[in-house]
């Protein structure tokens, strides 16, 4: 079987997925569609594929699932008409940056038994998926600590952060789902600690560019977040687990494996600077993992119930700046 | 000027203090006090010095400073009962368990304007020490986030954890000592986490097995540190400081520097067990800070407030656990 | 300009440049041929492209290049066919097995201006490109030493090694041309080793699997290259050059970035195991290179000539291992 | 049994074997000879031990072990005034530079049925130790090829260059001692290579300044030997062994275990610059050896032999320079 795709949204990460469904054997490039015609066209160009509107994409007969790749305050329409249409959907992170909304957009998945898997590509990341194989195996025993670092080469633009829904629901969130995808457990209280500490522009924006969160989880486990908006190394992406037999971590990508020694010492390059060339064999993992889902009738590794989760720890983060308290999840 | 050292105690840390202050070129040790004789002798042995009583040294004219390694519950008593005696006074930490008795103490060594050093080991650390002076260098730009991953590779005894304060009081106090020297300001918050995963019967002690601490200071730099009882690995000893310009680490020891590769991957020994072999340069580098400061006339570099200040955190993060409340220090 | 391409040989590389010129932007693939009618059908269901003989290809017009990667013996009559038919070559190391038909053969190349590259896929390797720019841009200074460390996971099967002119024509001369990149001058003498120790069937076939080699050039600078046919620990490919200024080195490819640490040690995962695995990107880059030079019409990064004084390098090996002697280069 | 020592000769080396003298438990400093006044009393002071003449010594009942550290040209004369006169003999290397003078010095005490130790402290460094430990133990099946790299932070004045016997025997022997350590068989043939890239003014001394040797053994086993006088990242000391199951290698030392991140990368510090504060436990465990086998009547880890082996490693290379050829030992 052969999954036939749309993707809505030309833009940066559209085209990122636009090559990840043009590689993808099982998979084939139907139509892309987007406003900016110019942005459309180029898509089209390097693929071979349909323009059309979202309209007549969900009316297409010819095309099994979609890829979302809209401004975010499209994202829950989009999931429920083309759940509606009987596609399936993958959707970017976030569903909705309102906690009500992504609830009654799950319903109405759920209600058509759709297909929606939402976009946290760092599961898919091959690094962390070899980590995550390493704690399924046995290797460190029992989970009892996570410690996450992500830190961001530089701060998003100005107008970016503005509707971001600042840095816990942004940002954070990918480390919130990676927290649950490695702890096992759903998470039961959070607290946190938020500052900014690299611009006053992000502080007048009301956002934060420094944070530290601790997770729990009702068996004691416990887990770290720590993330800043700006490292001058490049995107700094690490995990590490310690469990009850040791402990397995994994290491950022560098722009190369070389390292230069003087009399400065041993320097090896800076760190790749770019989510999307770190994340590069993600992106394509987890539209390759979308399209097995469809072509085997399993369900997706990751679901709208993944993204409200992630979500909510979000939102008890902010919660937990804002009262100075440990927040409890219901 | 040479500074003739007595050393209250012969017990294990005794024994590497004696060692310490035997070979520091301007350090000579006059005598050892310990109600166990066989201890006293070993040391009198192995660095020919006299057996004296603890009293007879708080009133020997050839005694210019004192090391205090008796029991905790003894620390306080000594720090007074030497510092009224006109001895410098290096004593272990913790001064005290109970925040008012060390205040107490503390007041005592000033109105004496008496010399008390606390034992801190890990800022005399050379990897610690070379980490700290890149960022003095401005290596790094100015302190935003400091992470302090301090794991033992077992849990001590049941009785000593009793009479320990708890691993806050025992454990993270170094991270706490530490926190505040790489901050370079006061902490203004405390929170904390902390449950039992590795051994039920520290539950059964009311005491914690691994805990997650988040500290923040008033001009919003933050300080996570991770505590665990438990590392199969052996004794894991990190910083890293993340800067405005950077970031800098120190890495852990390992028993040696060999790599083995073969089928099964790369491996690289386990790090050093125990804290004594560890922080062997950080003893001796101690001391010897000490007999310079007593030498020169000049200030110690950690002082009974330093005691103070890691106690008051510890106390703070307690207390946060208990209310799961952000604890402000006043 | 889109280069027409037509892979001779439908195996194991001729897939690889198969997929190579399929995702070469300005390349498009025209023709397979292979005898096996089977692997031709494969690679043209893959790319939907033709099946052609070999003949039929250097006649069609459509076609501007090929790429051969037919057995050795067929390589330099493919080579002289092919450039009289007015295509652009890119041929599989070696040319020939023998050096005056290799010095025919590029005669011929040379009399009709033809375009020949010759496969030394290590030259664009990212990371090996990475240290050769910190070279070209003065990183370390003149150029001293040069240490290369080839080892493979295992030995090829005795079919292959009877046909393969043994280890230094086969193996050995792709750090011969990587010695005369990163040297930067021609190699003057050579000397070296060689023996059996990983199996006795090697001995048998007249070949050897653990060599090692130095080389210098009429300046003094020197290379030492060490190869085995057998690492348990996987494929291994380091770089490392000394110069006046500093040393610049490449380090191996792991199966991924983890990393455990438990009683036993830290352990990291063996390197990846097969060289197409290990050198996809260099396989992709160098099919790039070779089409953007036919595109612009400048020479090619590697010719002929690369071919001819790699195998002079290791004809001297041989020749330095039989009669114990160091060999200069005429 | 307390092992009493004298130290003959109060240089840079002396000092550092008094110190290791002094420091382990079962040896005493009774005497030290220079005809330096100074030197002989800043021993002598900082170790409270006497100062006598080499006449004196040999005549001592009170001494009963020698550590030789006068210059080059006196090693072979004391080493046989001193096994005469019935003391264990430690001799810095070389015994002599040339060999028939170190043969018979070696038959001298032999006839004596003294005891000689020569000081190739390589082989008593923690790392290095640990590295042969993980051979002995079988990690890495039979030693197939031994990669050693020593390169110098800086070349030692034309004075000293002059008196040294050459790169070779001065720098390469202790790689040559260290190999057949690690071999664990005699080597059967010596080719090498040598240049001058550095300093123009070591080639009026008709010396080299980077060198490469292959040496083999009997059963095929190869090891490489890369030196050079320059490198600017500090005192380079690094072994690999290669096995039949597996490889072992050993790391340098560097000035710190930090390593600062930031635009330019990850940089960590260079190594360790001096021989002496690289190998200062190798230098102390060294003569532990010495001393533990005196005392317990055991034969020296190294002996006479190893450095008259050494030596004939070292011209036999020189002779393969010379001449162009592999040389065979007899």
């Amino acid at each position: 079987m052969t999954v036939r795709f749309a993707i809505l949204g030309a833009g940066r990460i559209g085209q990122v997925h636009a090559k990840a469904v043009a590689s993808t054997p099982q998979a084939t490039l139907v139509a892309i569609a987007d406003p900016v015609s110019a942005a459309a066209q180029s898509v089209s160009d390097a693929y071979g594929c349909d323009i059309r509107t979202i309209d007549a994409i969900s009316q297409s007969a010819d095309v099994d699932a979609v890829v979302i790749c809209t401004p975010t305050d499209t994202h829950a329409d989009l999931i429920e008409q083309f759940a509606r249409a009987g596609k399936a959907v993958f959707c970017e992170k976030p569903v909705d940056l309102d906690l009500d909304r992504v609830r009654d957009c799950i319903k109405v998945v759920a209600a058509q038994k759709a297909t929606l898997m939402v976009g946290f590509q760092r599961r898919f990341d091959p690094d962390f998926m070899a980590l995550k194989k390493a704690i399924d195996d046995g290797a460190i025993g029992d989970v009892e600590m996570v410690t996450l670092t992500s830190r961001d080469p530089g701060a998003p633009p100005a107008d970016y952060i503005k509707r971001s829904g600042g840095i816990f629901r942004d940002m954070t969130i990918h480390d919130f789902d990676v927290a649950r995808w490695l702890l096992g457990e759903e998470v039961e209280t959070v607290q946190a600690a938020a500052s900014v500490l690299t611009d006053p522009a992000i502080k007048a924006l009301g956002d934060y560019d420094s944070v530290n969160v601790i997770l729990t989880t009702a068996s004691g486990k416990q887990c770290t977040i720590n993330n800043t908006r700006r490292a001058t190394y490049g995107y700094d992406q690490r995990i590490e687990v310690h469990g009850s037999l040791g402990s397995v971590s994994a290491e950022n990508h560098r722009e190369s494996r070389i390292e230069i020694a003087n009399g400065a010492g041993y320097t090896r390059p800076p760190l790749l600077n770019f989510f999307m060339s770190r994340y590069t064999a993600a992106y394509a993992n987890e539209i390759a993992a979308f399209v097995a889902a469809i072509a085997n009738g399993t369900p997706t590794p990751t679901t709208g119930f993944d993204g409200l989760k992630a979500l909510e720890l979000a939102d008890a983060a902010i919660k937990s700046v804002e009262t100075g308290q440990v927040i409890k999840l219901s």
